[in-house]
C-alpha cells in the first residue's frame, strides 16, 4: 500500500501546489488543456472525414490512436525525461504534452488514410510516439531547444514520418483511385466541422505550453491574426486559381489552417501583428501552391500518395514557420549577440534533425508495418499448431481474422482490388454491416 | 418591489462573493459548468442520434427535456434542500446541480427512444427529476452521503428508471423492429459527434462538484486515464469478439464511455492511475459483455426493450463503479476505522436505495405515462362538451391532435403498427413534412 | 525596428498587466472569448446550414466573412475610438469586440443566403462593419451609452441592415422558390448543431463584456433562465400552433434562441429570475408569431425575402429586449432620479438610431452591391483592353470568371433562373464538382 501512496503523491503533487499563483496557472492550464483536447480528439478526427468512404474510419481510428497514443506518450516521456530522477511524475501537464505529441501520429495517419489497417496504425502510433519523444529529447538535451519549440516540431515530424511510411504502401494503381477519394456535400460538411474546431482553437494550441503570461497573450493574438488571414487567403486563392472562379474544397481544406501551423514556433516572439499576418498569408499561398504543383507533379514521381494532403496542410507551412523563426531570431538578436551565427545554426540543426528522424523512422516503420502482417500470416500458418489456433479462436473469434487473412491480404494485394481497399477503411469498422 | 429586490440578492449573493478565493472558484466553476452544459445539451443529444430514423427526435427532444428539466430541478432542489432556511437560493451552482440531475432523464429517454411521445417524455422528466431529488435528499440527509457522490448516482438511477418505465411500453413486436433500429454511416457519424464530446468532457463531469483543488486534479487525471483505456478496450474487444474481426459500431457506442461512468464515484479518491486504468478496462469489458449477453438473452425474457443500450453504457459501469468505490473505501480505511463494516454497509445501502427508488418510480411513471394518454382521450371525448373543445381548437389548432388521437393511438397500438411507431419519433417532429 | 517594437508593446500591454486582479480578468476573458468565438465561427455557420442546397455555402462563407470582418472591425474600431490617442491599441479585448461586431454581418448574411454572391457578401461585410462601428461610436460618444449595451445593438442592426439590403435582391419569383428552400433531415441535424452551440454559449455572449463580477454572474444566470424558457416555449408553441400537433422545425429554428437575444441589453440588470423567464417566454411567442404572420403576410407586401427568418430570430426579440430594457430602467430608477424621462428618452433614441442607421446603410449597400457587379462587367468589357485582360487571366485564371460573367448574371437574372440561383450558392463553392 505504501507504494501506491507514493505513486498517488507524484500524481497529485507533481504540478499544482496550493499557492494562488500556481492554482491560477492550473486553471489557465485546464481551460487550454480542454481546448487542445478538443482539437486533437474532435478536430483532427473530423478534419479527415472529408472522404465519403472513410468518414467513420477517420473519426473512429482517430479516437483509437489518440487514446492509445496518449497513454504510451506519457510513459515514453516519463521514461526519457524523468528517468534520472528515479520516479516518473504524471500530472495533467504531462497528459497535455502527450496529447500534443500524439498530434504527430494523427497527421501521419492522414497521409495513410485508406491505405493502412488498424493493426498497422497502432504499430505506427507506438513507433512514432517513441521516435518523436526521442527526437524531442535530443533537441532539448543536446541542442538546448525550449520545450515549447521542441513540441511544435510535431507538425513537420508527423508529416515527413507519414510521407516516408506511405512510400511503402504506394501502388501504381493508387493514381487511378479517383472514385475512392471523392467527397460529397455531406462529408464536406463533416470535414468543415473539424476545420472550424481546429481553426477556433489553434490559438490555444500555439500558446498552451508558454508559461509567461505576456508571451501567452502575444501568442494567442498573433496566431489569431495569422489564421484569420490564411482563411481569407485560402478562399481568395482558391477562387482565383481555378478556371471558372469556383472555390475548391480541397484548397479550403489545406490552406485555412496553414497560418496556425506556420506560427507554431514564433507566435510568442513576433513583435507586431503585421508580421504574423504576412506569415499567415505566405503559409496559405505555399499551401495552395503545394496543392497545385506538388500533389500533381512531384508526388507521383516520388511514389508518394498523400491521401489527405497533409504535406500541404502541415508540412510546408511548418517548414515555412521554422525558417521564419530562424530569420526572426536573427533580426531580433542582431545587435545583442556575438555568437549569432552559431545560435542560428543550432536552430536550423534542430528542425533539420527532426525532419531527418521523422523521415528515417517513418521509412523503417512503413517497411516493418508491411512485414508485420506477413509475419503474422507465416507465424499463424506454420508455427502455431492447429490445436492452439482453434483454442484461441474459440475464446476470441475475431482474433485470427483480425490478424491473418484479410489484413495480410490488405498489405499484399488489397490496394489494387477495389473491394479490399474499402476493407481497410470503412468495412473494417463494420459500417456497411453494423450488427445490432 | 422589495420582494423582487430580496430575490435578486439571493440570486446574486448566494454563491459568489468578491474575495479572490471565491472568485477563483467561480471561474473554475464557470469553465467546468460550460463543459458539463455542453455534455448534457450537445453530447447526450447526439449520442442518441445514431438511429437514422430518430436523429432529430433525439437531439430536439433532448433539448426540450433538458431545458424543462433544469428549471424543474432547480425548483425541486431548492424546495427539498433549502426549504427549512425559509428562502430558496438560486445560483450558478444550483443550475449546475440541476443540469447533472437532468442527466438521469436523458439516460432514461435513451431507453425509451422511439417508444415514447413528447407528452410522455415531459411527464417522465417531471416525475424523474422529483424522484431523483428525493432519493438524493434521503441519501444526503439520512445516510450522510456526500453531495458529489449522491449526484453521481445519476447514471444508475437514470438507467433503472428508464428500464422500469420501458417495461410498460414493451411489445412482443419490438423484437422484430430490426428495420426501425438501423443506423447508417451518416447517423453513425452524428452519433460519433456526441460520443467524442462526452468523451472529451467526462473528466469535467466527474470533477466539477469537487471543491478541494487537489482532489479535483486527481479526479480529472484519473477519469482521463480510465476513459482512454476504455476507448482502446472498446475497439479491441469489438474486433476480437466479432467473428470476422470487424469493429461493431454498437460496441464503440456502449463501451467507449464506460470508463468515465465507472469512475464517477471514486475518481477523486483513487490514489494511483493504474487502479483507474484497470477500472476503465473492467467497465469496458462489462459493457461489451452486457451488449453481447444481456441485450440478446436477458432483455427479451424480462420484457425490456432498451433502444439505445443505456443499461450497457451507463447502468452496468455505474454499478461496477459503485461496488469498486465500496471496496476502495474498505481498503483505504482498513487500518484507521473501527466501525468499518457499518460504514461500508451505509455505502452499499446508499446505492441500493437509489436503484430501488429508480426502479419503483420508473415502474409507476411508465404505468401512469400510458394511462395519461388514455385519460386525455376519455377526458376530451366524454367530459368536455363540444363547444369548449371547438373554442379551444379555434385558438390552438394543435392542442387536440397533440393530446388526443395520435398520441393515445401511440400508447395503445402504435408500437405494433410500423407507421405509428415512426409517428412517435421523427414524424412528430415534423421531419418528413417540415412546412416552411 | 523601433516602430515595430512600439507596436509590439501596444499589442501586449494594452489590456493585461501582471497584477493578480487583471490576470484574473484576463483568464475569465479568455475562456469567454473562446465561447464567443465558437458561437460566431461555428454556431452561426451551422445555424444557417438548414437548407439542403446551401449547407456548405453557409458554413464556408460564414468563415470567410467572419475572418475578414474581424480584421476589418479591429481596424475600423481602432480608427474610430482610439484615433485621438495617436496610436491604435490592439489587444485580445479588441479582437473580442470585433468578433461581436461581425455578428451583425453574419445575421445580415442569413437574410441574403442564396441571393448574394461572395463578392457581394464581402462588400456587405466591409460596409456593414464600418456602419455598425460608426453607429456605435455615435451611441457611445454622444448618447453616452455603455459599451456593453452599444455592442448588444448588433442583433437589431444586423437584422434591419440585412432586410434593407435584401429589398434590392428581391424578385417576384422568389416566392415560388419553395423547392430551393427545402430542408432535409440531415441538413436539419446540421442546423441543430449550430442551434445547440449558440444555445449553450449564449450566456457567455451576453456576459462577456461586463467587467463587474456580480453583474457578470447575474447576466449568465438570467440569460440561462430566459433561453431555457424560450426553448421549451418554442417546442410547445410549435406543437400547439400547427394543425396536426406536429413540431415544425422552422419554429424551433427561430424561437429557441429568442430568449438569449431579448436578454442582450438587460441581462446584468434584471433583479430576479422570473422577469428573465417572462422575457424569454415573450420573446419566443413574438418569434413564433412573427414566423406565422410577418413571413407569410407582411414580407411579400414589403418585397422582403428573408431566407433564414433572421427577422424572427434576431430582429423582433432584439426589439423586445430594447423596449424591455427601457421599461426596466424606468421601474428600477423610478424613485431615485429627477430627470428620468430624459434618460429614458436617450435609451429609446439610442436603439432607434441604430435601427435607422442599419436600415439606411443596408439600403445603400444593397443598391451598390447590385451596381458593383454591373460595374465590373462594364469595366472589364469596355475599359480594359484585351491584352491586359488576357495577361491577367494568364496569371489568375479564376479572376475574370469570378468577377464578370456568372456573378453579374447572378445579379441581373440568376434569381429567376433556377440554375443561376444555385450558382450563387453551392455551385460557386464547387460542391457538386469538387476537383481533387
Amino acid at each position: 500500500m505504501s507504494d501506491v501512496k507514493d505513486n498517488s503523491e507524484t500524481v497529485i503533487v507533481s504540478r499544482f501546489d496550493c499557492s494562488i499563483d500556481n492554482l491560477f496557472l492550473g486553471v489557465l492550464c485546464h481551460a487550454a488543456f480542454q481546448d487542445v483536447n478538443v482539437m486533437v480528439i474532435f478536430g483532427f478526427g473530423f478534419l479527415l472525414a472529408f472522404l465519403k468512404r472513410y468518414g467513420f474510419s477517420s473519426t473512429g481510428f482517430n479516437l483509437l490512436i489518440a487514446a492509445l497514443g496518449v497513454q504510451w506518450a506519457v510513459l515514453v516521456e516519463g521514461f526519457l525525461f524523468h528517468f534520472s530522477a528515479g520516479d516518473m511524475k504524471i500530472s495533467l501537464h504531462s497528459i497535455l504534452k502527450a496529447i500534443i505529441s500524439v498530434t504527430a501520429v494523427l497527421i501521419s495517419a492522414g497521409a495513410l488514410l485508406g491505405k493502412a489497417n488498424p493493426i498497422q496504425l497502432i504499430w505506427m502510433a507506438l513507433v512514432e510516439v517513441a521516435a518523436f519523444s526521442t527526437s524531442r529529447w535530443i533537441n532539448v538535451k543536446f541542442l538546448k531547444v525550449e520545450e515549447h519549440t521542441s513540441l511544435m516540431h510535431v507538425h513537420i515530424f508527423g508529416t515527413y514520418f507519414g510521407l516516408a511510411a506511405s512510400w511503402w504502401l504506394h501502388r501504381s494503381s493508387l493514381s487511378n483511385r479517383v472514385e475512392k477519394e471523392k467527397s460529397n456535400p455531406i462529408s464536406d460538411l463533416f470535414s468543415m466541422l473539424g476545420i472550424l474546431f481546429l481553426w477556433m482553437f489553434w490559438p490555444s494550441f500555439n500558446s498552451v505550453l508558454i508559461m509567461d503570461v505576456m508571451q501567452k497573450r502575444n501568442a494567442i493574438s498573433n496566431t489569431y491574426y495569422a489564421i484569420a488571414v490564411s482563411a481569407v487567403a485560402a478562399f481568395a486563392l482558391s477562387a482565383l486559381s481555378s478556371r471558372n472562379g469556383k472555390i475548391r474544397m480541397v484548397h479550403i481544406h489545406h490552406a485555412t489552417l496553414a497560418g496556425g501551423v506556420a506560427l507554431g514556433f514564433s507566435a510568442p516572439n513576433i513583435p507586431c501583428p503585421w508580421i504574423a499576418m504576412i506569415l499567415g498569408l505566405l503559409a496559405s499561398v505555399i499551401s495552395v501552391l503545394g496543392s497545385h504543383c506538388l500533389q500533381t507533379y512531384l508526388n507521383p514521381v516520388l511514389k508518394i500518395h498523400d491521401s489527405c494532403g497533409v504535406h500541404n496542410t502541415f508540412g510546408l507551412p511548418g517548414l515555412l514557420g521554422a525558417i521564419a523563426n530562424v530569420i526572426l531570431f536573427i533580426i531580433i538578436k542582431w545587435a545583442s549577440l556575438s555568437s549569432l551565427a552559431y545560435l542560428a545554426l543550432i536552430e536550423v540543426a534542430s528542425f533539420s534533425l527532426t525532419i531527418a528522424i521523422g523521415l528515417g523512422s517513418g521509412f523503417i516503420t512503413g517497411q516493418y508495418g508491411k512485414a508485420l502482417c506477413k509475419f503474422f500470416l507465416i507465424f499463424s500458418e506454420h508455427v502455431l499448431c492447429d490445436c492452439i489456433t482453434s483454442a484461441v479462436t474459440a475464446v476470441f473469434p475475431g482474433l485470427l481474422p483480425l490478424l491473418v487473412p484479410r489484413y495480410c491480404a490488405d498489405c499484399s494485394k488489397n490496394i489494387h482490388v477495389g473491394r479490399g481497399f474499402a476493407a481497410a477503411g470503412n468495412t473494417v469498422m463494420g459500417l456497411p454491416s453494423v450488427q445490432h
